[in-house]
């Protein structure tokens, strides 16, 4: 069924007034009166809710739904800026695949200088990406999106996690492969994670040296050398994979 | 260093002839006389090769490597056709993530249907994604690439694996999560493991029945819905995190 996230608090009636979703409900989807759909307010609850007038746009709440797919922890992927529309992409697989969190900072070999103006249209953008794939992979909340102008900003960030991963290719390099999966065998329900990915050229040595310091762990992501925009699906799908699937935990 | 897949046997010295290669070698990196690249041959070994003669494309041999970064078992992934270019996105990213195999075929819900003519051309572009994928990402081995004209002689195929999981959504549903982590770890090195996918529109009932008389088993890849062109990623990492980086195995 049909999916729409509405911001605010689900009254027994309610109004939808959000351009996109009015769009996609009347002329896309042609709801018509009596027809059901799921909706999600800001509290993160399911409800299946009924058209009661497609020309005013209202529709009453039916029940709530018990499905919760989201993550048992929290995870929030931090990429430094990369080039192109990769940030577009990170954001909708990052989604699906069941983030918190969709940040973005300036590192210090990023090729891309975004100032102020340039921010803001691309948290837009990434907004809607985040909110059209949270939709269709029926998650319950829609990850939240930042990117920092400054990376001093980001840094100050880092103390509000109970873990913070570096993706690091020289730990894949060293043959340490074990550590992520040592870290998460530990992880509790809640945890709040951080996985921080450098651009394409990599995260710096000074920029290592900062992370670790602020309590930052750094991790192999397997043998091979993935991309910028492939390794947080690697980072996201092991995180499932441990927390949600693996028996063992 | 710059890696290169080169087909045939590693003699002591060799001419580069294909032109994708050569171009890269000359034109792009510019190589000289003294220079030192990788070249991988079909027997997956790293060796370290330098440019004797630049205006010959000949390189010499000077030492075998030791570094393998292949999974310890073999993955190959099946998706149903999928639409536009999906699986150009597909062959990339599943090369980064290690498949040895990466395979489509005609499912029922698949809405693009490709004739022979097409799949000849398909298959040589995703070849060429692949090979450059699997230098950048320093495989050993470049992943096969087959697309199936006929399903029949892809289900001919599953009786070559020693596993063969299909993909479905509604184990997912079900809430059995465990089972892929549960075949994961009796999963032995060297094994040939087979992930089916479905099409957007998913696999039909007629094709799970199939799948699973030829010994396929039905698993779920964590409760939340992903695209046909996430979900192979997320297999891929799962297997990548299980039999390489979970120290419990």
């Amino acid at each position: 069924m049909q999916q729409y996230f509405v911001k605010g608090r689900a009254d027994e009636l309610i109004t939808i007034t959000d351009k996109d979703t009015l769009k996609h409900m009347f002329s896309v989807m042609r709801l018509v009166d009596g027809d059901e759909v799921v909706l999600v307010f800001e509290d993160g609850i399911k409800r299946l809710a009924r058209v009661v007038s497609s020309s005013q746009h209202q529709l009453e709440m039916v029940q709530e739904l018990k499905d919760d797919v989201e993550l048992p922890v929290q995870v929030t992927i931090a990429s430094g800026f990369p080039k192109g529309d990769k940030l577009e992409f990170v954001a909708q697989k990052a989604t699906e695949l069941g983030a918190s969190g969709i940040w973005a900072y300036p590192a210090d070999w990023s090729v891309v200088k975004w100032d102020g103006k340039k921010l803001v249209k691309k948290v837009e953008k990434l907004e809607k990406i985040a909110q059209g794939a949270a939709e269709q992979s029926k998650r319950n909340r829609v990850p939240e999106i930042q990117l920092f102008e400054k990376k001093t900003d980001f840094l100050a960030q880092l103390v509000t996690f109970d873990k913070v991963f570096i993706a690091y290719e020289e730990s894949a390099k060293a043959g340490e492969l074990a550590a992520l999966a040592r870290e998460l065998q530990i992880v509790e329900t809640g945890q709040k994670i951080l996985f921080i990915f450098g651009p394409e050229g990599g995260i710096s040595p000074k920029e290592i040296e900062a992370f670790e310091q602020a309590g930052g762990i750094s991790v192999g992501l397997g043998p091979r050398i993935l991309r910028t925009e492939t390794a947080p699906l690697y980072a996201l799908s092991a995180v499932s994979y441990a927390v949600e699937m693996n028996i063992s935990n």
